[in-house]
């Protein structure tokens, strides 16, 4: 997606060669005409899919899973992380492993919001190592629903994320992809 | 705001006299026409003010801030929420007290993303004892941005938050005002 790699080019700020920092269009300040024509281009990649849900994981999935959800006109869930959980009989729960901030948190979401007749398209800002991705796999199959597709708004193609979810089989979109962070410098793939 | 009111008879649930579960439709699962509603009910209701951000505070706040920044055509800025917190020179922090979790968290927005010059939305999805609408201002002041405005999708008038606001003169516009949860039943300020 053109209008995406160009701002990721004008504002994004190489931190190391793992790290890209977006926090000025994408996740801590948002501009929200892009996220618009992020939701409409989600829409244009899965519009063969009768998606019912659309399913992210707080808070930097929000913005663009709103704008996904607006455009499909269906319900969106994001998942709230918790450091620690007592089991309750109406959550569903996975727990993930985030790199970033090296500690265990569980992902969670009610069980009245995912029914085994739903169809959910799974979407969240980066796909890196996958374990956000992974834990919002398990808890739609708990409930028992169908996953349609996974959209990403960046993808870090170097990491180990994008080869996790190919195993699924499922349909996955990144609208930009970084195939590396080397010296400083953003190479999307395919360049 | 007549949708909102209807829609949170029909899905909201009372918990107790204090505590209203709305996260079939707002702050878990979230309904994406009435959040664009939201937004376009924000505008007509600030459109005298030459907004140039609107910030809220993750999660719950995301949604609604995401469409009312789509409706004014600027950046959204939501503020982190963190349990402890080591001072940084970089960022904007106000210490807030949730009486939801019985905890302290700090509230956190880069100094990058807010300057003297802004004209600044609050916005948020309630309005209860105003400890975040607080930390907001707080952060706010800090970065030496005027404040424009309060929006809240839904406040409960019978807790202090509101007053507490009033003393400031500025704007505030809650979509639906509820002046009761008594006996599991909502009672809407003016009925």
């Amino acid at each position: 997606m053109k209008l995406l790699e160009d701002t990721i080019l004008a504002k994004g700020i190489v931190i190391d060669d793992d790290i890209l920092k977006v926090d000025s269009f994408l996740n801590h300040q948002i501009d929200p005409v892009l996220m618009h024509e992020i939701g409409k281009e989600f829409k244009r990649r899965f519009s063969h899919a009768k998606i019912t849900k659309i399913l992210t994981a707080e808070s930097s999935g929000i913005a663009p899973a709103m704008m996904t959800a607006l455009e499909f006109g269906v319900d969106l869930i994001f998942a709230r992380k918790q450091k620690s959980l007592t089991l309750r009989d109406d959550l569903l729960t996975a727990e993930v492993f985030s790199y970033t901030k090296q500690e265990h948190t569980s992902l969670t979401v009610s069980k009245r919001h995912i029914s085994p007749g739903d169809t959910v398209l799974l979407i969240d800002d980066f796909l890196a190592n996958g374990e956000v991705a992974g834990g919002l796999i398990s808890v739609t199959r708990q409930a028992g629903a169908e996953i349609a597709g996974f959209g990403f708004v960046i993808e870090k193609s170097f990491q180990k994320g994008r080869a996790m979810l190919e195993e699924t089989g499922i349909q996955i979109e990144s609208l930009a992809r970084i195939a590396s962070l080397k010296n400083g410098t953003v190479t999307f793939a395919g360049q």
